[in-house]
């Protein structure tokens, strides 16, 4: 199942917080996918977050965040800027995609944006963030040089394309097969779904 | 709690046929609430559902709310005009919710409109629907000519107005205190927050 999210989504970090553990539980190998919604929102004629074009929907997402944290046992603190801009942290990702140290990289940036109100933007704290992962065996300033490489960043710009051919237009996405899932509460629905693909 | 419900809108579908059975297991009083979307929609810049002016999310909802519809065991058939005019219907409704035939009224509208495709705008098909619910007592014509009367009007107007003071932006939401739930998908957790209010 592949996991398609982008640093700005606010209802990523809860899915991002569940998934990797919740796909082991049901014996689901998990792909992490990191992608930009920014090209996908301005295809259908949004020039920012829909919470922030939609005001109304925007309080209640924060609040309904807030709800999910507290239920989920997840640190929340409403980030005082919205949306962080998340380029570099998904350059990072990219990159750490394959690695051990990957998912626990993708965790711990949502829990900076949404669980400590950090600014994500900044390579020094995606520096500091790196240096924190207990899985993390690499050079911290390799791994950053090859981030900015021209490969890496023409391989999250086809990324974002292939997302808006799958269909997605949101994220938390996951993926199996054909199927598109939208939305963190979709999570377990999904990996039903992928688990019922090969039993 | 109350169910805050449009007949145009799909996810309240799901949430119709599910929402008295697992309130009554759960020991919560059930409010039915009919609104109208549009003012709402039309108060957000929006002149038709989000569904058909951005078709990518309007793809994927129909193809969610056939596996959500599938998971549930519910009748599925998509519609072959979105959304429908569902104000007679919304009237009717306001006229039975706090009647014992009210939840039955609008779980069968729901199920003609998105199990049947039927066109639940024109006023024989809700005659039809009322005359083949089991807990239906009063005379048919009587509930056709109240829905039309002016308090009945005004009263689902206001009803609309309330929605939208209490912050209320998409259908279904379900209201406890202050607190407002949105989407079909939160159903059980408004329901357990209901619980721990007066437990």
């Amino acid at each position: 199942m592949d996991f398609w999210f982008e640093f700005a989504s606010t209802y990523s970090y809860p899915a991002a917080m569940r998934a990797t553990a919740l796909a082991e539980a049901a014996g689901v190998a998990l792909e992490y996918k990191p992608f930009l919604l920014g090209p996908i929102f301005a295809a259908q004629g949004l020039k920012d977050s829909p919470f922030n074009v939609f005001p109304e929907k925007g309080r209640y997402m924060w609040r309904d965040l807030e709800r999910l944290c507290d239920d989920y046992g997840l640190p929340f603190k409403r980030p005082s800027r919205f949306p962080q801009n998340g380029l570099s942290a998904a350059r990072i990702a990219f990159v750490g995609a394959g690695a051990a140290w990957g998912p626990s990289f993708v965790r711990a940036v949502y829990r900076a944006n949404f669980g400590e109100d950090r600014d994500i933007s900044r390579i020094e704290v995606l520096r500091e963030i790196l240096e924190g992962l207990s899985d993390f065996t690499g050079p911290v300033e390799g791994v950053l040089e090859t981030a900015t490489s021209p490969d890496v960043k023409l391989g999250l710009r086809e990324q974002t394309e292939r997302a808006q051919a799958l269909g997605i237009f949101g994220a938390p996405s996951f993926v199996v097969g054909r199927e598109v899932f939208w939305g963190q509460d979709r999570l377990e629905q999904a990996l039903r779904w992928a688990k019922a693909q090969n039993p």
